[in-house]
């Protein structure tokens, strides 16, 4: 089940972009985004008998590589499409990252939220700009609400990861890892939806076709984990992890990029997601969120393998409560 | 009373180093200490109604720019200097970073230390390879201590500020920031004993006559303010600041490159220290330590007025405890 890479095109449901689509993104969005460092830390180094390069995407705008796959999913809009706004769903990095890049194009955008979002997490969405429509903390209530916008404004969705502009933009941030470190065997990226995996995957193979690619993800929210193996989607019931970024579940496209790119995927249980996010924090003075956390955590859990290997990992953001910090709770 | 500088030599107790000096520190240190990240925030652009550049000295070895100055000092002696090690007194980041230089160039290291230094502290400095000497938590018994171990041991004393090879590594970050973002109007560095500042200053108006350099200190230990407007030492009796790294007063020595190279000196509240240090994990996703929230407290108290320049603030360190957070006590 390889899909054929098309160039753009969200309408197909298994639509993918190419190495070109990438770089195409990255023209695009280049004004709109930060071309974020690349860390090394000896410490951790020591800790996990590798050599690690940390491309930091917590220190990008919205404090998230989301930014990258939002700002090239809006400019990519015809402006006859654009006209009426954008809409997504998403209590988390995806709504700011839309909020964003719609007010750097100077478009309206509608960020469907459950009730219960945390009020920070409001605030930031309508600090950038756009209008929150609040709806019940269930799928239905969501997708009625998303409905309900996309009928009354016109508004276009755009899909936190089931997007091939998304999973194009969220690829950029691999393509300038490896720009600035050539020689590297292995690249990992937190596992959610996919889209940032797929996008990583995508631009890394076509580079370095030789490279290995390694998707990581919370061991108490593994749907990915059994559909990379089954090769059909198998969504779980209910997912309890700190890593909140990575409780969503594939689609069929970001599953079809990941049968067809990633190598394996690691898991990491809960303690170690803690440990490794605290441990950034303190040897590499970045702020990171638990999801960002995961990559390291497989390599202290051993469920990824990368002694004496030169690794990349995508440093995906750092949006925490500094008032509820998990080693505090 | 302006110095004659002089490219080295710690002897002289107003020695201090010209450009050349700062450049040689460069090429002596580059191999052990990072390049670190300019960052900027859009955000907090907003905020301070200004342009502003973090030379992010956070993410440097040792969590903070004192690497730069040992590196410089430890790899300036002779090998015959070198020969019986090195010690200094500092419970803060200057001792680790002396292990860290020490190590580097295979010799031993003592660092003397208050009984009441937090464990932590003290495991940092063996983790990376010095002797720690306890002493009581007052000046006599460290210099005591101090003298001690020179006795014993034949080691060169290495001063955390006092010093014009610690003095030009610490100008190096100025030196690279001026690289990176050539048209500042304006350069900042944290205030405590001076060696920082001394070396920004040299460096800064050395390759820039018409640029301003300015200092930041807690208002609660404003020793240096004092001194700069008298032109005498003004040591407090007791400061009570949470930016532990700026608590030392002045030398003769920094004292007379700052009223030789600085324009000017802020002063922050203790609450405005915090609401930096927070806004800054918050906004920038970077964690640093309350002395180097320090010259962002100054803007947001309004004692240095940069609005509408463009302004490079040089980040000190990151060394924070994450079990006790300022906002949290």
């Amino acid at each position: 089940m390889v899909p054929v890479p098309v160039a753009d095109g969200a309408r197909d449901a298994l639509a993918l972009p190419d190495l070109a689509a990438i770089r195409a993104a990255r023209e695009r969005i280049a004004g709109f985004v930060h071309r974020t460092p690349v860390l090394t830390c000896a410490s951790l180094d020591a800790e996990t008998a590798a050599r690690l390069c940390f491309k930091c995407e917590n220190l990008q705008k919205v404090g998230a590589f989301k930014a990258r796959g939002a700002v090239n999913a809006v400019f990519s809009l015809s402006d006859d499409a654009a006209r009426h706004g954008v809409v997504t769903h998403s209590s988390g990095n995806h709504g700011a990252a839309l909020a964003y890049a719609a007010s750097r194009r100077g478009i309206a955008a509608w960020v469907v939220m459950p009730e219960n979002a945390a009020k920070t997490k409001q605030e930031n969405v309508r600090r950038l700009g756009a209008t929150i429509r609040l709806c019940a903390s269930n799928v239905a209530a969501r997708e009625a609400a998303c409905a309900d916008v996309l009928r009354e404004t016109g508004a276009v969705l755009i899909h936190p990861f089931d997007d091939a502009r998304v999973i194009a933009g969220q690829g950029t941030a691999a393509l300038e890892l490896l720009e600035d470190v050539p020689d590297l065997d292995v690249v990992i990226a937190p596992l959610g939806g996919g889209g940032l995996l797929s996008g990583t995957a995508i631009a890394a193979k076509s580079l370095r076709p030789g490279i290995r690619v390694y998707g990581a993800e919370p061991a108490n929210a593994d749907d990915a984990a059994r559909s990379f193996r089954s090769g059909r989607l198998e969504p779980l019931p209910a997912t309890t992890t700190i890593a909140d970024g990575l409780r969503t579940t594939l689609s069929v496209r970001t599953l079809a990029a990941i049968r067809a790119h990633v190598d394996a995927i690691g898991l990491a249980r809960e303690a170690s997601i803690v440990r490794a996010m605290r441990m950034t924090w303190e040897r590499m003075k970045i702020v990171i969120e638990p999801s960002a956390a995961v990559p390291l955590a497989c390599l202290l859990d051993g469920t990824l393998d990368v002694r004496g290997q030169h690794v990349g990992i995508i440093v995906s953001g750092g949006n925490v409560d500094l008032d509820r910090l998990p080693w505090q709770l």
